[in-house]
């Protein structure tokens, strides 16, 4: 595992040497974790020119992390008063004798850019970009079995639900329940905020619950997820309470359950991000729901929960094997309710089987 | 309510234009919330020069918020492909006609700095700097109701846990109980992430749950609040497991609680932060603990958990009357485990009082 870490931080140094900079800050957590093995509050990343280090505030008994520092990482604690640990790196890159420092421009905010300038004023700073982020697209084995893993701990808590009765109870309590058996079958915890929406909220993309009941004859749409060593999956399935589902229900549940199918069909190494949110969009689009739909039909998935790439309209890119994300239609009809429908999907050669699905509920529209 | 949202957005108007800035964007999202009501996930406020604007991404039934935009205040809806609100909000000031945006710099990253600088390249581009976060430190009657209900929903809470069985628990599963109570006696949710820490982990600041189970003889201690209308309390204590705790328990309880005491006896309108700070510092460092000991012994807390002011050995300033603050000594000893005491109170002059206390449950030592 650790090799691993240090294969990584190799090829990140590589692009920088290539791109003139002679050093690395790493500040956004997600990518502090993919190079270092974990991402302590807090902490950030310097790729020097001499040596790697991890840099973390405070004492290390107070260093919430939910990984542990790869073994080939020098872990550097700085006392409560030194200040901005990426303030520091860019002392420390100087002190290796850097010209010149790449830092994440999309996560260092304005006034930590400013300071580092001012402490390190003899370094060129330079942007990485989302050069980590374009690293962390294609997954390796151990990463996609992570997120298999976190995949059987959602079907499991899911599944555990519907065995459940539901009629009563709020949005609010099923959304801790289905977070608490996440927990109990292994995950660190959720992979985002469990979202439960009943009646006319369902359908609706990152629901927060709410204190309404679940009621006879409403759609109950439920999206989850686990964490589990660190990496984050997600499944959304959508239900109709009671006996019988209406004819729109069924008729609503259908023209999703296609559209989710034709963007699930659609992945394939080479496939365009927007081809693949086209296929899914374009079947609810001709069914007249064009308005109001979601910006994107999926995204990548790892140690973040919304990550590149983005299937969206204007997203431009082609997928690559072993690119896990999500697909994830939904229409959302204001006062009635609605359909989302949402599985996480690892991107495979046709040769191989096609694409690899993580979160196996079934999609059949199931009554409750 | 909408009267106060739009007077804070008065007198943050008024900072502004003295100082020279027709215009202000606000993007830090609490600070969004305290000046609009709320801050839908990715929203922005732009303070103009003729109109006041809450810029938000996306339809708004996937708006994920806690709060509602206050009834003075437009709310403009971005289409997905609009880009960043903030890019948005600073074209629009200059289209009212803005010379000047002041922007949040130690929240804005460098590169949507960079973007509103190309945009609206004829406004000149300041710095807020921490003026919301400055008016948000007082707090008014209505904001200190929310935390204290918030107080008694972790006081009940916490109180139903110690009334169950503690032994053979892990540490995780304790947490997301605490959490299920917290939402059950009306928490919109935990405040923070619940820390249960047994025996080797007691007493460290924020310790992420794990899978150890209560032992016979462990210290336990335990850190939570709740979130009720936006608004976080923090509560922390610390108990025995078994009949009788050790000689050794004891003295570091009494320790810690002399420490605690002193801390919070040392509130008052005008006393420096620092002196919070080493009133309750001085205790543990005289025992022979001033090292790994936190860098704070408390901090403000509303509608984030750690805020403005810090009751830190090197922090500025002095409190005033309704200032929301923790006080937290605790001590960690490698291997054994320790002891915290938290509370959070509320600032008061003499004449009122003195601090008030709004986590009341006790801090007698408990052998549970």
């Amino acid at each position: 595992m650790s090799e691993m870490y240090a294969i990584r931080r190799t090829r990140l140094r590589e692009q920088c040497n290539a791109a003139g900079n002679a050093a690395a800050l790493v500040s956004r957590p997600a990518n502090v974790r993919y190079l270092a093995g974990a991402s302590p509050q807090g902490s950030v990343l310097l790729l020097g020119k001499t040596e790697d280090l991890l840099l973390c505030t405070g004492p290390p008994d107070e260093r919430p992390s939910d990984g542990r520092p790869d073994e080939t990482i020098r872990v550097q604690s700085l006392p409560g008063s030194a200040g901005d640990p990426a303030v520091a790196a860019a002392g420390l890159a100087m002190a290796q004798g850097a010209d010149s420092l790449a830092v994440e421009e999309h996560h260092l905010t304005v006034a930590r850019h400013r300071e580092i300038r001012s402490v390190a004023p003899r370094i060129r700073v330079a942007d990485l970009g989302g050069a980590v982020e374009q690293l962390r697209v294609v997954k390796d084995e151990e990463e996609i079995s992570c997120l298999r893993i976190g995949a059987e701990i959602a079907d499991q808590a899911l599944g555990e639900l519907l065995e459940s009765i539901l009629v009563g109870r709020t949005e609010r309590h099923l959304a801790l329940e289905l977070e608490r058996r996440l927990v109990d079958h292994g995950a660190d915890g959720p992979a985002f905020a469990t979202s439960v929406a009943t009646g006319p909220n369902a359908g609706r993309r990152a629901h927060l619950p709410t204190d309404r009941r679940v009621e006879e004859g409403d759609f109950l749409s439920v999206c989850l997820g686990a964490r589990y060593r660190g990496y984050r999956c997600e499944i959304g399935r959508t239900f109709v309470i009671g006996t019988s589902p209406a004819d729109w229900q069924i008729e609503l549940y259908d023209l999703v359950f296609a559209a989710q199918r034709a963007g699930r069909e659609a992945l394939a190494p080479g496939a365009a991000y927007r081809d693949v949110d086209r296929a899914a969009r374009q079947v609810l689009d001709s069914a007249g729901y064009a308005e109001g739909l979601s910006a994107l039909m999926g995204h990548g998935v790892g140690l973040e929960i919304d990550e590149d790439p983005q299937l969206a309209p204007a997203a431009m890119g082609k997928l690559d094997a072993c690119v896990p994300v999500t697909v994830e239609p939904g229409v959302h009809l204001p006062g009635r309710g609605g359909v989302r429908i949402d599985d996480t999907l690892v991107v495979r050669p046709e040769a191989d089987g096609g694409p690899e699905l993580l979160t196996i509920t079934t999609k059949e529209l199931l009554a409750l």
